[in-house]
């Protein structure tokens, strides 16, 4: 892995959200918010269990049928010399329970100290990151 | 319009950075940081004129040949009851010059500072939008 990707990835880890991108079936692009953690070259997230909330399971419908997916965190200031980005270019696939869904809650756990405190959760989604870019003004 | 495509179009429109996902020639999701202004039911977004930037050329490359456009303005912030999203989801389209290219630079030139320095720009993106959705926690 060469040092941009290094850079990418870190500035990329550090961050608290991110968006996501994925491909409805009929081929357009949608793209949510999410929280996430990043273990090497993968990325996990979670869905919360509101079975009922559209943005939710249109994003694991998405992964299922495509897996591509592209994820972004980018910084905004009005000093446009400082704004930067880095993305994370993959394949997901959707994990409903077991020992992998729990690995990535703990991800998170360790991250956010919102998911230690009790809160029922859906399934993971988890990117295989094949390409970590950045770009910085 | 009812009144959620409302709320969804002044939060979406006052925000200073927005996400364009847009979708490769291969069905792969693209997602970049952009800066825009909003009139109505269109966004327009202009890229620098650096033609050697990749990012920059390959959103143009992605709306010409796959028009449609996902755009997303959310919130973060560690008190997760406050997070809030908006999104317009339309069709994109490349502006290279001509009276409607002037008419997008001018309105980024109201909304924002940095467009009112000179500033050598490329084509614009103008995204017609079917639905402005909005979500808070």
């Amino acid at each position: 892995m060469d040092s941009g990707q290094d850079t990418a990835r870190r500035r990329f880890a550090a961050a608290r959200s991110a968006r996501l991108a994925t491909t409805l079936p009929d081929g357009r692009p949608h793209v949510v918010p999410i929280v996430f953690a990043v273990d090497g070259d993968r990325i996990v997230t979670v869905v919360d269990d509101k079975p009922k909330r559209s943005a939710n399971l249109q994003r694991l419908r998405n992964v299922e049928a495509q897996p591509a997916a592209s994820v972004l965190v980018d910084h905004y200031e009005e000093e446009w010399q400082r704004l930067w980005w880095a993305r994370a270019d993959g394949t997901a696939r959707v994990v409903r329970g077991g020992p992998e869904w729990e690995a990535a809650v703990r991800l998170l756990q360790e991250k956010y100290a919102q998911y230690r405190e009790p809160r029922t959760l859906g399934p993971a989604i988890v990117i295989e990151v094949s390409r970590w870019t950045s770009w910085s003004g």
